[in-house]
């Protein structure tokens, strides 16, 4: 998996997945990131690459020239035109199918906005997706591109030590995960549950499960829905002393 | 506003951070970031900070006493106990009016796991606030802990360079923004719309509107709802032709 960053702040790309597990998965070869500063392809000697708004408004806005330029040099050099990610609030909102679809390219392209945003035409001419990865505004694409790369490359195989854990967790079963436990057994005078010392294992998963679909019917019940609950479970959530909605 | 990051990734949280808006609002003093690093709160000479989940599963789980280390020798040194946000996919969603409710506080801890989890006991002990920034699972808590703090940070006075922009925007009237465009005014042979070039800051304003108003038709419907549209505006939806819900 190659991936190419288009910034105005490439240190702060590199510098913040290079430390992690991602730059681990990248010494071993598993998956390269790239950050391309796009003041390199700025038209001026000033190296500007913003200006103001057509139309008035605060701030600043990413002209259409440089953007282009560095995509251009890039598609070149790749020779092919990869899929274009530009990082907006505007966007399809991110989530693990998501993820699960990106994660099956070859070279992904992400597009950082700053400022005030880019000049429209130039997202009309190279980008493919329109990506948020929430509800809310930050002061630059980098740090979505960050947590979108991370969150693909958990998915390219070898990247995770164990390719299990990726697999049995949160959101796979629409259901958050159940309570972890280690070492040791009593701490600050709380002790693990009974069940996970009795070596079990039906009992543990009956346990565990049950915690799952507790704890999403507690904290995110928008999920229920999409899970595969058994009557047994259905009838569970109606003892709660909480409304959960199914 | 102060940031205490407890992590085993002190220096991602740092590198990531220092660059771009966030590293020059903490120059000018506006906000202070620390990350303290919870393996320096191990209790063993291998420095060991995880250990196997009780009840058997693959991965590590992180030891409820480093953690509870760390921000035990925060708390004394702070003289009080702040505000413990942990981040994890089973969390409330973050959101920018959770970003304004937590802008107005001092100090805010950042709690940030890895592997499996972190051991439910020292959760229940210290963590006040449960937050995920999406549905999609990353390998840290340390991007999703850098995405707050620059979301939060831009709310801060004085960190952007001019404050109106972290008031008209996108999320602030349930509508995505207004497409952006800057010199050149002639691109690739795409033209920058006439009425911006108008100087009629009443019809300027009018197409902006418009275009928020489309824009979120067409990619986030579900905004609709909450927005506040003329009837004018909702008769302008009937006309378009894609299914606009409101």
């Amino acid at each position: 998996m190659n991936y190419h960053v288009l910034t105005l702040f490439p240190q702060m790309v590199l510098n913040g997945l290079h430390t992690s597990i991602i730059g681990r998965a990248e010494e071993k070869g598993l998956l390269h990131i790239e950050a391309i500063d796009i003041r390199d392809y700025a038209e001026n000697k000033h190296m500007r690459v913003d200006d103001y708004p057509y139309g008035g408004g605060a701030g600043m806005v990413m002209q259409p020239g440089p953007v282009y330029g560095a995509y251009q040099a890039l598609s070149d050099r790749l020779g092919k035109r990869p899929r274009v990610i530009y990082l907006t609030p505007q966007g399809r909102v991110f989530s693990q199918s998501l993820a699960e679809e990106y994660s099956k390219e070859e070279d992904l392209v992400f597009l950082c906005g700053h400022y005030e945003g880019i000049d429209e035409r130039v997202l009309e001419l190279i980008v493919t997706d329109y990506v948020s990865i929430g509800d809310y505004v930050l002061t630059g694409g980098e740090l979505p591109a960050m947590v979108m790369i991370d969150c693909i490359s958990r998915l390219v195989p070898g990247v995770l030590s164990n390719d299990v854990s990726a697999e049995f967790e949160t959101f796979h079963d629409s259901l958050l995960e159940y309570p972890q436990y280690t070492r040791p057994e009593t701490f600050m005078e709380k002790s693990v549950p009974e069940v996970l010392l009795s070596g079990h294992h039906g009992n543990i998963d009956k346990w565990r499960r049950e915690q799952s679909v507790i704890r999403t019917a507690k904290f995110r019940p928008d999920l229920l829905p999409f899970a595969d609950l058994s009557e047994k479970e259905k009838e569970l959530l109606k003892t709660l002393d909480f409304q959960a909605k199914i």
